[in-house]
Order: C-alpha cells, then structure tokens, then sequence
C-alpha cells in the first residue's frame, strides 16, 4: 500500500537484510527499520517492531532465509524464530516451510513466497468483500485489520481499499479500540495514507451511530475462527456484534482461511489471553486511575456465529456453517 | 462520604467561604477549593472545579448566598451563575430558590437545604436501591454517579455504599469510560476511599464479562429522564444497555425525580451535546492518532425505555412506565 505516495509492504528483504516498517512509532513517525541477521529479525517479532499475523509470518520466514544465508545452525535459528510469539500460527507455518528448503536460494525463494500468498489472500479477500460495499457505505471497524497487520491490503480493510479503487464514495467509522488504540493509532494512519475519508469514535460511541444507522456496515478481523463460526477477535468486538444485530446491520469478518482452527469445535474452546492490568491503568506511559485501584484486561473476545452474517476468505464469502467444509479442502 | 478516613461533602459553606472537592486534581490528589466571593464561585463552576448535576446546583445556591452577604446586586450575581453551565438544569433551580430570600440569613438557609434535599434524595436512592443488590453481587457501572457528582452519595453508588454498610459482599466493575475516563479516574477513586472491591476494565471489555454472566446487575446514573422513561446518560449506556438485554442482566437507572423531564415526551426529543474533538484524539494531553485524522465525539446516547428493567429515585423505584405518573405528583 502507499505510504506518502510511495508503494510498500510490511515486510521485504533487500541484499540479506530484513526491512520493516517500525509500527511501535506510528503513528508519530514512519521509519523503516533494518535488521542484518535472523537473531535481530526474531528480536523484532517479539518486540513487536512487526506484529499482525500475516506480517509476524512473513518475517519470520524472512529470518529464517537469513540463517541460512549466514551458514548458521538452521534448527536452531527455527527454534529461536519460534519462540519470539507463542502463540502465532503464522510464525509456526512460516518457519517450518522455510526449514524445508536445500539450500540458500531455495529458502529466500520459499520466503518470497509465503509474503506473496499472504499479500495475494489479501487481495482477494478484498475484491470478494468489495461486492458487499455499497457507494455511500458507512463503515465500522474495530482495532487494526488493515495492510499492517499482513504483508500488504489486510483483511478487514482490504476490501474498503478496493472499494476506494473502484470510485465507491465510503466513510469509516475507526473505533479507537481500547486499550492498546489500535484503532486510533494504526487503522487511522492506514486511512489517512491512502485518504480514506474517516472519523476516531471512542469505543463508547459505536452504539450510538448504529442506532441512528449512520453505519450500516460492519467488518473486523479475526485472531481465531472454529469450525461452526464462533469467532475470536480483539475485545470488544462481541459488543460491536450484539449491537449491529440489534440494529439490523449487516456484521462482516474478514480473514484468510489460515485463521481456522479445524481443531477448535466452537468458541468455548478458544483460550482468551487476560494481558498486564497497565494497558487499562495508564495510556502511554500516563497512569489515568488511582494508585489503590487494579484493573481487568482481557484481550479477545468471542463473537458467537449466529451473530456473523459472512466471513470473507481468500476462497469466497462463507456464512458461519460452511466453514466446517472448508477443512475438506 | 469518607476521604482518608475523614467525611466530606463535595461542596460547603464555612465563614463566608465556599468550600470545593478540587475534582480535575483526581485522582491524583485531594485538596479542597476555597472560593472567597460569588465570582470566583461562579468560576469554579464554569471551569469544572465542581462537577455533577447535584453538586453544582448546592455550589450555585451557595455561590448566591455568598452575593447576599457581600449587598452584591443579587439579580446581577444570579445571572453571572446561571451563565456558568447552559445546560445544568439543577443549577437555574437552585438560583431561583435562593434569589427569592429576603435576607442574608434566609439565603443562607435556603442554600444549606438544598444541598441537605440533594444528600438526602441520594440516601434515599441507596435505601431504596440496596434492596436489589444480592448479597455476593457482580454490579457493572458507567461513568460517575457517585457522591462527586452529588452532595453526598451519590446515584448509581449509593445503593452500593449501602449494600456495603449492610455488610453484603459486592464486586463492582468500573467502566472507564472514555474519552473523558470519569470512571477510571472518579468513580474507581470514591470506591477506593471507601474500600469497594472494584476492577477497572476498557469500556470494550463489559460485553465479555456480561456474556461469562461474572457480571449480574447494571446501574448508571442519568442526565435526563423523558416522559416515557427513555434515558439519555454517557455515551456507551445504550451500549451496555443493549448487552444486558441480550445476556438477560438486569439493568437500572438511578436519579432523582429532578432528573426528569416532565416538557419531554420521548428520547428523540432530547439534544445531543458534540463535544471538542481533541477528548477523542488525545488522552490528558498526549496525542494518540495521526495529525490528519478526525474524531467524533457525541457526549450522551439515549437508552430506550424497553431495556430499563427500573429507576430508582428518592421516591421509590419505578418501572420507565411508570415516569409519567409522577408528573402529577
């Protein structure tokens, strides 16, 4: 996507070293940030210089062609590059296709690969959800599902892209998504880049503008989707779902079919991350709320299928029921 | 209530002086405003010293006192601090009660009954409202109604100021409430000081503990009460009025019957305030967003009557149907 009128992905790799776009900085600045070996790449995943699914996957499939360029112990590297995130599936996926290569050429060339799917996925699930984007539509999207979060074109986003390309007149309501602002940090900064007409709300506020049907239109993300719909995604994004059926507003989710977890039966299953009470307790660095006081912090919540009109795939749109066929694929 | 240990009111009178919880200072020091004349009265309303439908009106009583003592102009003092806040309905009652005094003393006295009416219309909203709260109780709250915004006690914390007192455990979850965070920053202070079990959680966090049912009871104050029983209160009380509906939560209101508007047919009569942009796009002066991107930022939503299971009130507890019989009161 542009970036002052300037094409870039995520991530790419110029003559051995890893190139990324420095996300804890945005979006104050915008700096592209440099790593000379898999050591300082994985370094860069796990404090999060990269983060978003598709773009930790790229990256570490980048780090691990690195290794191999350096004549380093590859099964040691992989388990390093593995060790950064936890609980990132992409990671896990990039760097096993990656440790399959014979040689050098072979593990860049797989590397090149993985980042070109995850862009091309993308892509596609923007020209499948653009057809659900009316001229005129009034937008919500929750945390950041944008370009950032992958290599290129994101999920959610990704379609209102392709709608913009296509001369649709859109607005996007961009929930600042508390606590971490993914919202106003990233989703706005993508927006303003490619100039998106859009408006912060506080989190708060999303209900208001439904029931007026100032939005008509919902689409997030997803960290994890099971196999009858139910749909893990930043916290907050059950509310945005209860209250858009509510309204009678069309609730989207837009993923590569790399989120579904054919293990995982329905939402119950999926372990939900409570994070360090901080995030809630101060914003940058500034603490909001009394000494004595602690907070709660979940950071995902699960949105039942029944909610879920469509879930946008590289493969087409799917209602929550046939995802379960999806594994047959 | 309780500070350190010591009771306070928000607002007194002691020699002349006007005396003031200096509310921007929380929660990160308490220090009490000592207004000398009506003038700096007044100023202390208008810029936020003192807050809070109930405690404005006993400042503004107050401040006209101060007029009388001081052979000001009393219709000139009157309308500098009806000037203060357009929108304070409890302050325009208070000034016209007190203007009708015929001397210093009786001013006086009318102003010390009105701040009494309001700590005493408070305590009885905790007395009635403590019958609804179940001993072991999960209780969601919004914003702050609490004694801050009151005389004492408070609206929507009273009946849990009380549950305490009577010795019933309570576990309250404290929405922050962005963009202004009234509830990180002052409700989670007042149950600091008096020792409430409390967790502050982002405001997209509430859907997900309804949805668990770790959350059983919902009470928020309210800014106006229409004929019908429709609500307007902070943005984001449709929201978690809507949750509570779909997770079978019952919700309540809690104000004084001054609170309702009995020229005021229904919800969509009521005018919502926009409020300055920048509370959105920056927390307590930190820019969290991209220069080029806008907010919105409507300060109320209305809640439709359907959700509201009750509203409690110093006269009883109300079904919304019930509002317009209290009109011929």
């Amino acid at each position: 996507m542009k970036v002052q009128d300037k094409y870039y992905r995520t991530v790419w790799m110029e003559d051995g070293v890893v190139k990324l776009i420095n996300q804890p900085l945005l979006p104050d600045k915008f700096e592209i940030y440099s790593s000379k070996d898999y050591q300082q790449t994985a370094q860069a995943i796990k404090t999060m210089i990269v983060r978003g699914a598709g773009a930790i996957g790229a990256a570490a499939g980048y780090a691990l062609a690195q290794a191999f360029f350096a004549d380093e112990d590859r099964k040691k590297a992989a388990e390093v590059i593995k060790n950064t995130r936890p609980t990132a599936q992409n990671l896990f996926y990039a760097v096993e296709r990656v440790l399959k290569a014979n040689d050098k050429e072979e593990a860049l060339k797989i590397a090149i690969q993985i980042a070109d799917e995850d862009a091309e996925a993308c892509k596609k699930i923007g020209e499948f959800g653009e057809s659900l984007i009316e001229h005129g539509a009034k937008i919500l999207t929750h945390c950041n599902a944008g370009w950032l979060a992958f290599v290129d074109w994101g999920t959610a986003l990704s379609p209102i892209y392709r709608a913009i390309r296509k001369g649709k007149e859109v607005f996007v309501y961009v929930n600042e998504t508390r606590p971490r602002l993914q919202g106003a940090r990233l989703t706005a900064w993508e927006l303003s880049q490619e100039k998106v007409p859009h408006a912060i709300i506080a989190d708060n506020a999303a209900g208001y503008y439904m029931k007026k049907q100032e939005i008509n239109f919902v689409i997030t993300g997803a960290d994890r989707i099971a196999l009858n719909g139910d749909t893990a995604n930043k916290i907050g994004t059950y509310t945005k779902s209860v209250l858009a059926k509510e309204n009678n507003i069309p609730f989207y989710i837009a993923a590569p079919t790399s989120t579904i977890d054919f293990h995982c039966p329905s939402g119950e299953h999926i372990p939900i991350e409570e994070r360090d009470e901080k995030e809630v307790l101060e914003v940058r660095g500034v603490r909001l709320s009394p000494q004595e006081s602690r907070a709660k912090n979940p950071a995902f919540d699960v949105t039942p299928h029944e909610y879920i009109k469509g879930i946008i795939t590289e493969k087409g749109i799917f209602t929550p029921d046939q995802i379960k066929d999806l594994a047959t694929d």
